[in-house]
């Protein structure tokens, strides 16, 4: 066997191996190939310049993870078989593959009632069903399995999807890497060497849990966790890409329905499609083009289109468009509480006579009053978060030296916990910075 | 002045601070974000998947360590002016402002006779006029100066433009980082601590130069100089990667040679003028539209047009885009020497008839025979590569500790120094995998 | 000025530049020359075996931070004379000249009532004096009024001593990186470069804090500290060498009270010194060879002596010394709460019994009973941590965008602060490996 | 089996798995525990203070190394028994078992005619008897067989003991590691995932060599090798401090001979026993205390004499002691040649007339002339080095495609490969930076 293994270079891990079977031809396939084509951060890099990572880095990275857990969970004395083992890197490799371009941002202005765990699960089926005479092939439909929650053998699910799974894993840690958040960084190679099925040989819902003696690191991941959403995830830099990106989109939706789809003119066919029609996460199940256009969409149909936009006849769009290319974002306030209807009308009523003054929407091409037009110049939303959910079913377990597998908060330090358990939501609203509004709770002129 | 700078977060250096006057508006403009959009490495991400990093962070980065090189310099007593600072500063972020997409791969193939330094300048230009009016307008004129090396303080183009340069420092280490390949690690910090301009005050044109005691940091930076390229740059997939994006170039060109410009539909306005324009170098100081379109290129657009033709009309183009899209990429084998035309058209008829027994080029729509079409499934090429230049002019300078500057091979390891001058060239050809060519010196059948 | 920094290569910082002045002097004098000899965290190699860095890379590490917090603060408007800079650096450097060997487990068994905060103002004391002719002496003597917080700007206090001193930064930093608990990751740049005086320029008493968008990086550092201590600092097997050394050395100091003296052959003069005397805190201020004594103290007196103690005449010292020597540690076992008289007597009776057993005491010229050798066979003690103290006077301040400096714990996350504040006591009880000790709260035998 | 692996946390490689049973007891022997007070790099750590690392540190290194070098190996087809992968485990933990405290320095002013390797065999051969009895016990039978290169699967030995061995490749990147020269960087993990036995199964003195495309890897591991030669292994300041070390060594011999053992108050029994007896490397193997006396020494014993001798009748003793505990070092300058015997009489003459002028060496006290003192005041040395044996039997091999090896230099780039294996010679001299020493070749008189 002089050549089993293909090795890629990667940053954060090293060399990574990739066995040449099955492991090898599901890389090859145009659904993976494409993952190289969205950025994992979606507008991070915008904030973060070094964290142009991609979702295929990442892909890869669950997988060279799944191959050390399996290889310390083996150690203890838990056998996994050669299908097992490929089914489980397959898994990995594949959980994310259903991710669409800025898929945080877009996810819900593209589907409706959408969420990319259907996609993934479903270009799952299609790689199962493409590659079913391949010789590992019966490995692909374990997989499917795995994922599924369906296989006997619980600890395969739990490690690609929970709450210490591959996936958060190699994401915390290669996104603190590529962000240079040096504080985000998490001890994975210690988390994983402290995994052990319990009891390691015997039932097969034997769950997957942490020594006693990984405690520290646990907790640490999960603090690293909650900083890397709040210095990252949550920037309110970040927030503003967001924001902008949403709102152009919305724009063009408006055309679109509107009935002026020219304005899908030098769209990709994929993108146009999802422009065009109000598709449902359910269509992606019963309309074959669909899932079609969704695999060939990525990064590159988004920012090729935002670039057109920016010459687009409407003001607005081609402005919120400009903004977005040139990176000239939207500043976004925190608020102490969620804003009320009145609030929000009093501050879109002074970005509207701001765009009057400024003249940015004056165009007699462009249909939008400028009360329109404030309703993309002026947003709002919510950044939540929580790092720890320790509800029953979802919660981390800890092994102790009696063989006894406990709840994460009942063997650590209780206060730090609870801090982490915790849902933090803070509202924010989203505005140009040139437009000096008037944030204060009542109106400036009530009294 | 409480917030004199502004902080990025980078990978590689940790934080970079960027002043917040004329920098702050450099980095904002159009031109400049546009680099965001252009990977430093081209094709480079397809075969080290890490390595998604751009322009702008490159950009950034030699920025940073022009910073640390005037600190250092200043430090042993060359005095630099707040005038030359900015200059400096804004001549290293500016250095490469003038990169196409895919720049090494595709420079020749938009633009004839064409190098993007010539770009980077006319951009320069077009900013300075532009920032006229800023406070600080006059540093961006000094760094055209310094750019064009007519500045009379000689070191300041060194710093910017020589084989010891801010872009060169920045790129070894950032290339090494991103793809992983550790051995390529380059001592910069060290290097740029060992900088000296001598005599440090006094004559205007006084050389920088490299402390005695940092020869080994030099030879190692030039051997890392060395590995990258063989190990990276020349890397035999990313020269077939290279290939197969100029195939398809090749191809598309051809059609609209052919009176065929159909071919363009979908492709964005500015890089469709290039395709439909025999566009040369000098037209890009003479036709304004031509640096207009030039500006707004980036990797976007040559993706999705890529992206687009796997469903062209014609076989050929399709075949190259979709190998392409899905990094389905040909075979690069070394060659002893340059091979004759007798060998290339022995070799390219073996193709051709493996095309033909494949059918790939058989549709009607197609105008190509099967020979016409194997002129881009069998390319041939040379990586070529010199570590070190050690011709007067070009060479780097050690000062002793009498203060003699001495040309670099006069101090170092001489054998060593005489490896890393040598031009080394390496004649390649590149073809399906699947074709079996017989490479032979001699035609198999001449016994 | 060709030559004005010296530079130290350090893994943790890269390159630390030192001022070839005074500094370069004060690197040079024997007392701080002395801390290469003593490691920074005690046993602590013997648990990380890559942790074995000395005091001194601290010490440089801390005036290195130095360097960049001053930068970071005169940045932002707040200027420093030269003398303040170099007083300001040479009290980082000093801050733990005082330190002796193993210093966190021996300072109480070598000298009564002593904190080594005493012995690092006396050893300054005697730099200044010594170098008071020095054209910086001056900064010498600014240095320890800063030492002593009577330096009217009272900013340079807090940089050496509060919180977030550079002595903390520092070590956190290093331990965590020579450990290898890449989790204890503190990010230190980011954090210097949120520092700020404030108001920036202006009365001498205004105190330096955390910009609000460094509040993270506190709360990580924070984190990270106490992470560190349960970590490493307070690790079991680190307790378990404290503990044996600790019993060695109080069972050398049995035979000195029982005019045993010849114990101390072989020790060197200046360890016999403090066996041999009864030295407090406050001798060490009148008589001057407790000083001079001091000062010759180093991690190699005590090891040597341990080394020769193994062929000790006195069994118990013998064992216990070959323990420590060949790494042969008791276990530590931490107790839900503090244990009685009662069952430290019921536990030290069953290590008696096994010692007796064992035969380890029997040789008839150890005049110890079982009895007596127990009471170093067992031992007990509490590992205690607090990672923040939020009191008035000691918090962390953070300057809002009002330029208003609050407490910490009124700015960031609550709950995680709360339980960063608490104040965790852990008892333990520590004993021979080979013992079954029966730890139950009450006798066996009560049923 | 529910722990078989003791996990220490290594800053180098991260986690280092010990498995439980043999290995771990040799890990617990006085003699492995003893190299954890012998540092690495002898006196580097006075030039590079991170460099603090033991010969412990570096020994569990080289065994993680061969852990990952076997997983490759066998991978690739050649299978390894449970028995041999122990042994080699064995072999890589122990082949520096024999080191001395400041083994490169002092070696040969301890033990005449001596090599480390042969204590390194003989404490090998003392674990395997005493470990007889050990379950896995035949594994440090075949350990030994290994070592000595007469195990029939050559390659084991190869991995212990050539140009490529675990020992080299894990001391090069913890030097330089731990020094912080980054650019001594060795790609280790891509080293070792190109290793391959060929022909993988079959023969049993198969050897061990580098597949093609680890070509670049190997180069540049030589290339580092070099470069931490120069930058480190024979940095000016670290020859300094040997020669410091030795002369003051020379110098205690000296009392010996005269008949002064006095001076040997005070040091460990250990030390003086090789002091006071003309020991030869013959002697260690029928002299059994030999031995034993070696396997007491370290760091330590020569530390603490040296302090000790500070204090000693003899100037010239005291003096070299407080140079070196205060690190107060000679100079040492590189000379274009050899120097002759009277040259160096010359500057031996200078050096005397200093002395006396300085009266140094004037205490009547004192048996040394000036111009004997001179003999220790000024030393001459050669530093050499070599950074690849291209030799037979030496020559590192590298398998082409074709499955055949050949030597490296048949395959790589051969002028950076002669310049490698060019042996470079510098001779040095070596006196007090005070002496103002006139170093022309000829007498400055002889005109």
């Amino acid at each position: 066997m002089p050549n089993n293994y293909k090795l890629f270079s990667d940053p954060v891990h090293g060399f990574i191996s990739v066995p040449k079977g099955l492991m090898m031809a599901l890389i090859q396939q145009p659904e993976v190939q494409r993952l190289r084509r969205i950025r994992q951060l979606g507008v991070g890099h915008l904030v973060f310049p070094g964290a142009e990572h991609t979702r295929f880095n990442h892909a890869l990275g669950a997988m060279a993870l799944m191959q050390d857990a399996l290889a310390g969970i083996e150690g203890k004395g838990t056998p996994v078989s050669p299908t097992e083992r490929t089914a489980a890197l397959a898994a990995a490799l594949l959980h994310d593959v259903g991710h669409g371009p800025y898929s945080h941002t877009l996810e819900h202005y593209l589907i409706r009632d959408f969420h990319h765990e259907q996609m993934s699960r479903r270009l799952l089926v299609r790689l199962a069903e493409r590659l079913a005479e391949h010789p590992e092939g019966d490995a692909l439909r374990l997989a499917l399995d795995i994922f599924d929650g369906e296989y006997e053998r619980a600890f395969f699910h739990q490690l690609v999807s929970s709450q210490l799974d591959m996936d958060r894993l190699d994401y915390l840690r290669r996104d603190a890497f590529y962000t240079g958040v040096a504080e985000g960084e998490v001890g994975v190679e210690r988390l994983l060497k402290t995994l052990r099925v319990t009891p390691p040989a015997g039932r097969s819902d034997a769950p997957v849990a942490v020594e006693a003696k990984g405690i520290y690191a646990v907790e640490n991941f999960l603090i690293s966790r909650r900083l890397m959403y709040w210095q990252v995830y949550l920037h309110k830099t970040v927030l503003a890409g967001d924001e902008l990106l949403r709102a152009a989109f919305r724009r063009v939706r408006w055309h679109f329905r509107e009935g002026r789809p020219a304005i899908g003119d030098g769209c990709s066919p994929a993108l146009c499609f999802f422009l065009e029609n109000d598709i449902t996460g359910d269509d992606l199940s019963t309309r074959l083009t669909a899932t079609d256009h969704y695999a060939a969409l990525d990064d590159t149909d988004v920012l090729f289109s935002l670039k057109q936009w920016q010459h687009a006849g409407d003001p607005v769009l081609a402005d919120l468009c400009r903004r977005f290319i040139d990176r000239d974002f939207f500043r976004v306030t925190f608020l102490p509480e969620q804003p009320t209807d009145e609030q929000l009308d009093r501050w879109r009523s002074q970005v509207a006579r701001w765009l009057e003054r400024e003249g940015l929407a004056r165009d007699r091409s462009c249909p939008a009053s400028f009360d329109e037009a404030a309703r993309y110049y002026l947003t709002q939303g919510r950044s939540r978060h929580r790092a720890y959910q320790r509800e029953r079913g979802e919660a981390i377990g800890i092994v102790g030296r009696d063989g006894q597998v406990r709840e994460l908060s009942e063997m650590a330090d209780t206060a730090a916990l609870t801090a982490l358990s915790e849902r933090v939501v803070k509202p924010y609203v989203c505005y140009p910075k040139e437009v000096d509004l008037d944030l204060s709770p009542a109106p400036a002129s009530s009294a």
